[in-house]
């Protein structure tokens, strides 16, 4: 029994304008739920640690991914692997602290803004992609990586990029000790 | 200049778990916000309404269909092409009236529900998928076809396969005549 594989992969996408609009449906909803920024910030950040936790599995299953030997190498994933594989689209990386825990993902385009043009003034401290940043999280932690991700820059807000920044939690030294 | 085809369309994919899973998100923060069923119904078929008078623009540009000369020449169109563009799958259609207005579009696999082994008994009316209704009517609305769309069958709910019910509201003759 031979199995196609173009189709098998095929399946596994989706139109992007059907995710961005559905996206923006749901900011738009919790928009309504919650006066404050903050509290939609938050709320986007919990359901992307959600869906984070459940979508690393599927990554690791179908990106066949080594295991990582550094926190630089587990940022390259995300941004040219994850990504490419979630959201079509890859992220440059550096690294940003001396210490060697601290990454911006820089995105030229961001294709979860498609449809939106700018935040409305009353919503000036809207993260509208902070679901991304929870995502991360919670995939990271499923793989014992404990880290802070929060939006640095984003193009919504008149930046000139969307920088989302990985801060992992624990140094080097300590990972390596407990494998 | 030349235009690379292949990126182009890869650059409108996004992974299907990653939908699935927001979409998911989407609909339990629905749950949390209206106690009744019916009320979750409505707000997916609105936010649904909202994302087709959007997605039409899309589709026509993308699809570059023809013109269609009859409701069932429509609906094999969603089934075959806007299906296949924004979900990845196809539907079976039948049509299920002497009058010829009212179509079925039979999914043998529905990829929203993906994640979702059965819906809690206290949410036994929920139509979980009922954005894709909504998308379809307000699609067909901005092509002035007005039409009621509803599930008829849900697997989610016990059902052998997933059935879209669509009931174009004015007769072929009337149509015709108007153009």
């Amino acid at each position: 029994m031979s199995r196609p594989p173009a189709r098998k992969q095929e399946n596994h996408k989706i139109s992007r304008e059907l995710f961005v609009l559905t996206y923006g449906a749901l900011v738009a909803q919790l928009c309504k739920d919650y006066e404050k920024d903050e509290d939609v910030n938050i709320c986007l950040d919990r359901m992307g640690y959600s869906i984070g936790i459940r979508l690393i599995d599927d990554f690791l299953a179908r990106s066949a991914v080594k295991k990582c030997r550094s926190y630089s190498e587990t940022t390259d994933m995300i941004a040219q692997v994850a990504f490419k594989m979630y959201l079509g689209v890859t992220a440059s990386v550096s690294c940003t602290s001396a210490a060697g825990n601290e990454f911006s993902l820089i995105l030229d385009k961001n294709p979860l803004v498609d449809f939106v043009e700018e935040l409305p003034a009353e919503r000036a401290s809207l993260c509208y992609c902070n679901l991304l940043c929870g995502v991360i999280r919670g995939a990271l932690e499923m793989v014992h990586l404990a880290a802070e991700v929060t939006f640095l820059q984003d193009r919504l807000k008149g930046d000139a990029v969307t920088e989302i920044g990985i801060t992992f939690l624990r140094k080097a030294e300590d990972r390596k000790h407990k494998r």
